[in-house]
């Protein structure tokens, strides 16, 4: 099942995408909250999933043209994202392969759907892409371990952590320049994991930039894979409903290429994954 | 005015404390949202602040006693902290004096109300306070000047920036340890600008565990006053009706103390705030 956040009559709401066309949630599920994160705790995924689809039949349809696609989640309680989680891309900024995740969060102000330009800040030129796997939970989860961790997931989607570097650099700590407005793209959908047979360490991850690849990897080389970084997260934290986790971008990000490459206004930026899809962002310059 | 948040009919909802009774501003605003950010976007403080005062006349009043306190503000859609804004706690941590703020964020489910039992997880020994000002934004700003700042707050509070240190060290961003459950105190409550003539840069802070005084310091001491902090982050990223940002915690941290303190179950600990009010929080062992 391939779900989507769009805007609807004023707010933001749940729907399955069925080919071109979209079943709102609510229409299928009596009393469904409209809140996204109420919705998807209410749905219970990934083990709701075959109930909802199963629902799905019979309720209207609503053609997907002209709707306003939201971030795949539009306001995650924690966007959790993980540094440095593939090797090559940790050498290629000349860090230390870690042995534990580098954890950071954005906010929500940084997201952008598919579709929506992402901003080239005024203040800054060193814009640059990130291609990353998003998991998005379904379920409650804390202490899960390994074994048991893909069980509070509720699905997949594409992440572009759009970085302003140069302001990431200005302390020890990430945060300012990962959280610029509207520099994340997050979608096009979430995609169940009953979707995704050979499981979310074994997909094919690119970044295209105005056409021209600049990253392609394989999720199968996190040094962290999905299950280890539930279930580092999970020992300190509640994983809620909704809550996003970045899990790290390949090699090939702008500032290490020689000479650096940086996204500026009217560039196209696309991240694919592997049964996932594509999200696709132009994008604008700061007025 | 005093702004509290508490569970009300099995959802968040925002109080005016008067003495040791609540006014519901759902009481006294009528079709004032539900939704604590709502609400407080609604009423726009603090611009808002006069007239809100004023509905408050005449309207019912509930004794606070026996009403469960909810964090200052329960969700944030972000809460920003901003490391190393003392010098003397830069010193103590063997940090340089920074010339731009460390910023990392917190999510939602770190947070503890005052009165609630902060967390001790179980798999740390090293669990610190940090007595911090909290700021919380009333009104959407970005691009904000020094000089124009402190219009998009609402108001301060409290906050214990509980850290867990052997996490907040396991790589070079602090995202881990700042997250765990339960291990961020914040309240009791909001105090709007108007109740702090001195403005919120000459406030005595001071952190007190088991009755002892760990932290006295004044934030008249920040590296980084309030306007400019709210003038660096909103260079980058939109700041929204209830959003907080932790200003930073004086010298005195536990870790730092030789030989280290750190807190235990049974330990009660204290944030007091000159003008603003006392945090207090137990502190728990997780099971």
């Amino acid at each position: 099942m391939r779900l989507v956040a769009i805007e609807h009559e004023g707010g933001p709401a749940l729907g399955a995408r069925l080919g071109e066309d979209v079943v709102l949630l609510a229409d299928a599920v009596p009393g469904l909250p409209r809140d996204p994160l109420l919705a998807l705790a209410a749905l219970g995924l990934p083990e709701g999933a075959p109930a909802l689809a199963a629902r799905l039949h019979g309720a209207p349809r609503r053609p997907l043209a002209g709707m306003r696609l939201l971030p795949a989640v539009p306001r995650p309680g924690k966007i959790i994202c993980i540094g440095l989680n593939y090797a090559l891309h940790a050498k290629e900024g000349n860090n230390p392969i870690p042995d534990y995740p580098a954890v950071f969060f954005r906010g929500p102000t940084s997201l952008a759907a598919h579709g929506q330009a992402l901003l080239r800040s005024r203040v800054s030129e060193k814009f640059d892409y990130e291609a990353e796997l998003a998991v998005v939970i379904g379920r409650r989860a804390r202490h899960l371990g390994e074994a048991e961790a893909l069980s509070c997931v509720a699905g997949y989607s594409c992440m572009n952590e759009g970085s302003v570097r140069d302001y990431q650099r200005k302390s020890t700590q990430w945060g300012m320049g990962k959280n610029f407005d509207r520099t994340g793209g997050l979608g096009p959908e979430i995609v169940t994991p009953d979707e995704l047979p050979q499981g979310p360490n074994a997909l094919r991850i690119t970044a295209r930039l105005n056409g021209e690849t600049m990253q392609d990897s394989n999720t199968s080389d996190m040094i962290f894979p999905v299950p280890r970084i539930i279930a580092i997260l999970s020992e300190a934290m509640t994983l809620e409903p909704g809550d996003v986790i970045a899990t790290g971008t390949p090699s090939g990000v702008g500032y290490a290429r020689k000479p650096p490459v940086f996204m500026k206004g009217g560039d196209r930026v696309e991240i694919e994954i592997e049964g996932i899809g594509t999200l696709v962002n132009t994008v604008e310059d700061e007025a």
